[in-house]
């Protein structure tokens, strides 16, 4: 099965000022990933409001990205969801337009013990046969507290193409000793940007965030140095990610991603309640204090 | 706007053994409530696998219990969800069809603050103005750990059709002080039934609860016997319903109320994962364990 | 074994303008709980600042009580903490100075598993086999979440002095279950002042709670009430209840309990860090707010 | 303030049979910590069951690390604990001892909000105001989820000998904004044996924490390379410490570790409740598992 590595950006969902998807825009922003050479792209995660958008606007997302994606940009599909039914359909229409993989999280209503969470993971992979499965395990959002060593060691058995996981939590031990399991088999995806480096020593084969939309430059620097073992120059790069992260908290968290995306030029509108979105001058605000801190230079650019 | 009150069933979502919506037992269903004189029902609640569900299916469910109803049985519609666009959808095709109520709970992904939360509610509100509508609080399931007094006090202004609240949490004194809020105002519909006496005591107007569907007779007894201030009789029987749920507990919970479904004689099917699905075996064994507490007599006629 | 049941005080430890245990106050406060009739004290349990307090503190905390105690008032003696030694010493002091019960929580720095927390009580219980031994379930304090009926079950046969349950806890489904179990054998005390009333439908024998120091008046009406069937009554004076909670907790929670004895005249002084104490400005607002619901009239007369 | 830096033990207390300190034992201890080279010894953490000792023995164990203290191990007393005044007592022992360092936990049962733990930290540093003040945070076990950052401005204000922090949680951007603080002033000291290279990635100045009480060489070895700049030979020796750890978690966790120091040659006794002890059986079988992953190279010589 081929291994999904690299910085996989989670792009954000783009609507208009009525809060509708407009599919126009995720050619800009396939563009976007495009120049500033992402690895791929992960359609329709948390990041892309997943869980506020309806069955058939997902199917339309997918179509789109694969409509406008390039040589050399993996796509995985986020399924889910809380119903299988609908993970289901997904994952065909994933399969029939040719993405790299497809993922999924837990349900997050009515909550599965582990042996449930590996019986949907494996119907749903079943229905794209051919494509990569990862798990998402997000936690946090989820409730699923499982370990993943363990699931990888329950689940191989049922999901013959059961392929690594997307894992945002914090939990490194459990992390690297997936990366152990079977040597090294499972393409394992880190899910923390602002401690990258801390992955990348657990093992991580790739990471998949939301700010490798709008700060590609400097993840990639940070990954460069670290292969080269500039331990000390990668570290310095991480703490100005933490510093860009600790700006984005302190504005609003996951949705002032949006405001940071219109900084850099793809304005992909407002966020869909839950999530509120940033006013302008809030916009202004968080634009001078990244410009205090010398970020803009690793800004994606646009 | 006009109170609801009394014992409201929450239904289960039958499904035949391809774990397809039957739309068929629906009506089936409606007729047991009738025989056994429910006050109303709450569909596509959590009882009713409502997370498992797709968008059509839920409209499709809608309908047919509207189809099927009958004088005297209120009517209330849980819309949510975590995807506004579609709760507001789901509150037209509840206002067309003319029931009694619609509800939604926190969107239980990305999670709302208050004001977020609030905002959401006025939204799907609106979108039904002249329906009452009820805030579902279930936060063990949602992680919304809100004040629902204080969620009363800053969400009246914003949503003038706000009726009430299905409580399915353990602070008592919140409910109540929800109750005394605008001097009961508000219906306040207890969520526990293995505790509805302690929610009695506490105010409760009515219930919204999974037992109601087959054990109607044995909580009709609690609330007359409350009413008459029989209190050791209403103890004596609330702890009768509280063996029969442990009885449950120890079969799987909710997922075993369809096998007590199929005892009573109204075959529900199986569930939808995340939820499995009790063995012939486990049934059996369920309802042995029922008859060794003398639950027989109490339960729903059909 | 002596049932212990009825409303039991859990005193406040008082202390002086230094902090230290101000040893002379405490019988002035067990003339309080004899003026007003409580049926018995827990002494130095959470409202006492327990883990506050020194080994050797408790010690004299217990003289002092034994040597100030009235015919009629029970003493239950909390010896937790964490340290299984100085709980062993503390149940020997208990028995010898004759007092009527002893209690610990379950450790909660290191959390024990249901076997370990069971061993913890047997070896403390056998340090005072003469006495009854209550476990004080706290759940939201300790960490310990275990379901007390299993711990009833398992627990008895390895504590021949088990006599019952101080259950801070909201699970009211576990505590009738408790109640039930061996046909009412144990004494199981409610330690929820502000929904007491629940607790009484749901089987409780007594109460032990903080508010009973202060407002001892209000809760024997209501169980007066609820013995006679006036349940609208009882009903009437625990929503009196909870708007009195609704202020302490708005003026600081815990530590403004101190507040108001300071207000009934049994001036307690501050509290130890982590708590703080209110002003004298703070405790005037709270006695302003306690006027304007009619509180006084149901307040410990002093 | 002279800094605490290099890997630091964090020793267990030596109980007899019969669960007494065992003071001889300790050293015995401190000679293991002088050949394997230590720098520093963290007394009386959760390693050493601090919760499970007393007042007095606290103090006992303080004297005898200190009668058996040797030039470079840099010796850190943890003085937590619930009650203010014993901890003010310790911190004085500790200073008329001439310790290294003394380190407090937030009180874990009357949970403090950030101002009120601030103010306990100001209370006990003041008591030993010469001395290097470390927080100790483990809010997994103490239930205080403040942010460390937000600490470290809120405090330095109020305790001047504020030295740093044993940070034993998963936040490794919360930890590195703290070391990036004030440009660096704080010794960080990581508490995850098991992951101590994404710690040192993200700025540890040193480690505390149990692994290393016997198996230093390891960690001597990790940090070396570390240094180096040789992350692949670092990480590959951290795999194998997450494998031991890993063994350990299978064979009971904390209180395995007691079985592992039998089994380099320093026999520490059982745990005290509400830990229990492996089995000379089960210890058997920690060996067999820690040789099959030929980990004895690794282990502390004694």
């Amino acid at each position: 099965m081929k291994k999904i590595s690299g910085i996989i950006a989670a792009p954000f969902t783009p609507f208009n000022q009525d809060h509708q998807v407009d599919y126009e825009r995720i050619e800009m922003f396939a563009q976007l990933l495009k120049r500033n050479q992402a690895d791929g792209a992960f359609i329709c995660g948390t990041t892309g409001e997943s869980s506020s958008l309806s069955h058939q606007e997902k199917i339309r997302i997918f179509e789109s990205w694969s409509n406008h994606r390039h040589a050399g940009l993996q796509l995985i599909a986020m399924l889910g969801g809380t119903c299988l039914e609908e993970m289901k359909e997904l994952a065909v229409v994933a399969a029939n337009l040719g993405l790299d993989g497809i993922s999924i999280l837990a349900p997050y209503y009515l909550k599965p013990n582990l042996d449930q969470l590996i019986e949907v993971c494996a119907q749903v992979a079943a229905s794209a046969p051919d494509l990569p499965f990862f798990y998402y395990h997000i936690p946090s959002l989820t409730g699923a507290y499982f370990s993943m060593r363990v699931f990888l060691e329950k689940a191989e058995a049922q999901i013959p193409n059961l392929a690594g996981i997307k894992y945002t939590h914090s939990d490194l031990m459990d992390f690297s000793l997936c990366k152990m399991h079977r040597d090294g088999y499972y393409s394992m995806l880190w899910g923390s940007d602002e401690i990258l480096l801390s992955g990348l020593v657990a093992g991580a084969d790739g990471a998949v965030g939301s700010t490798y939309n709008y700060a590609l430059p400097l993840y990639q620097e940070i990954i460069k140095n670290f292969n080269l073992g500039n331990i000390p120059e990668a570290a310095a790069l991480q703490k100005l990610s933490m510093k860009m992260v600790d700006l984005l908290m302190k504005h609003g968290g996951n949705r002032a991603g949006k405001g940071f995306m219109k900084i850099i030029g793809v304005d992909c509108g407002p966020c869909r309640l839950p999530l509120t979105s940033l006013t302008n001058e809030q916009i202004s605000q968080l634009e001078a204090d990244l410009h205090e801190i010398n970020f803009p230079e690793f800004c994606s650019k646009f």
